[in-house]
């Protein structure tokens, strides 16, 4: 199986060298608009070889979109008119209802399969590409039944072939469900990075004190901006839901403190303890 | 060396494995008001023997206060008038300044030395107590100079015992950069899990989705309820300041959603990835 990975960051580069290992691609293709990122992929073994957008969606068995998701709306359709019969193009964003809308009437929609595998860390480029990053963790795909069925039982193959859970879910309900659980923490993070930064202008203070739980909480602020942005924006309607939810929770907190009301706080903080019991 | 550990939950607990496993300790007692914290640290070996406070004081070269800081605050003045002249007590507290003025014209106040070792997880109870758990971490000892210098020594070595750094600042100050660094993350942390809680109703998908970063963000929402809400009380005027700069950044931060502002978007997040040349 030849596959072609267009993106070679965190989660395309990952997927290439797990893909790989496990044989279920005999030949990895990459595409990068980053002369450096291609050179730095070829030099770390994560690709095989480095072609241009063209040769590598012509040659492939299955193709692997790994790129910002605004990105992905504009090549996508592309892809697909180019695109064989008897291949296959998924895509790994964050974000799925805007992409598939946008090639909802293409002659050739049903060799697409969106797919959105939960995984990740807050590093980025071919450097940050590690092996196992997918094991036990979930692929969720989408309108599967917009796809060929011989189409999606490839991509379960490969998700399988990470060692990937795969759950089924329909586009918009992703996106809400993204929006709730991965967006707004995005969000939370990257915010708290800003506002430690502003208000603790001493580096060794931050550094030293971090161990207090900082430094956890804050790991999603070193996240690539470019990735995020787009898809903050593509998610604007259900992101601005929970984020108004979470700006509302905190100026209540605040507001118990400022009132120095020990009970209500140690009340909102039980029924947070309550995560314990989904998240060990 | 005899030190009595006053509160055997996970920062007492862990201390007392560490104390004992360094051979600093000859001796481990541990005091503790709930009968079933008490049974639990006999029996994993955290502590060598249960004693009544006033013996716990009588007999210990080194007294550790690790409960809630309001019990603190109450609970310092009273084991310093029955402390020995050659015995010294410290505390573990997330603030400082109120502790340290509830006892500033007591007579031993130079037997105190006040101290906040910054380590933690987000469990609670005997059970939680684990070794290694203060290794090259930080400890801040306060106002070093309202306690004997004999009485900073013995502090001193007991922290190095446990292979952490020590660091010096005023009590007013380290409760600003404790707000700022780490009492701000637990906010953002405990609001975050009751903003998913409310938003997402089904369990199976926070749990499918949180690997995509929501497990760390909101880790520190598993703490003790009954251990933070004292520390945002007592330290109540430093955390609304930054609590308010949160608040007022994440407003902008949903405004410029709302405007689908990519490049600002872009550069908000640009400035918190500067938090990578701080935190690795």
């Amino acid at each position: 199986m030849i596959i072609s990975i267009i993106g070679l960051g965190l989660i395309g580069g990952s997927m290439a060298i797990d893909l790989k290992r496990c044989a279920f691609a005999s030949q990895i293709i990459g595409v990068d608009n980053n002369p450096s990122h291609c050179d730095q992929a070829l030099e770390l073994g994560i690709v095989d070889e480095i072609k241009t957008l063209d040769e590598a969606i012509w040659i492939a068995d299955i193709i692997i979109l790994s790129i910002p998701v605004d990105s992905m709306v504009k090549l996508l359709p592309n892809i697909l008119d180019k695109i064989d019969k008897h291949s296959v193009i998924t895509d790994v964003g964050s974000t799925k209802f805007n992409l598939i809308e946008s090639v909802k009437d293409h002659p050739k929609r049903k060799r697409y399969v969106a797919s959105h595998p939960m995984a990740g860390t807050e590093y980025s480029g071919p450097k940050a590409a590690v092996k196992n990053l997918f094991q036990e963790k979930v692929s969720i795909i989408c309108n599967k039944e917009e796809s060929d069925e011989d189409a999606v039982r490839h991509i379960e193959k490969m998700y399988r072939a990470l060692y990937m859970k795969i759950i089924y879910m329909d586009a918009k309900e992703h996106d809400v469900h993204a929006a709730y659980v991965s967006h707004i923490s995005h969000i939370s993070s990257f915010v708290l990075a800003n506002t430690v930064l502003e208000k603790e202008k001493s580096a060794s203070n931050i550094f030293n004190l971090a161990s207090g739980g900082f430094a956890s909480t804050v790991r999603l602020a070193k996240s690539s901006p470019q990735m995020w942005s787009p898809i903050f924006v593509q998610n604007s309607e259900n992101i601005l839901q929970v984020l108004e939810t979470y700006i509302q929770k905190l100026t209540e907190f605040k507001n118990l403190i400022e009132q120095k009301d020990l009970n209500s706080l140690e009340n909102k903080m039980s029924e947070a303890n309550e995560i314990r019991k989904i998240i060990k």
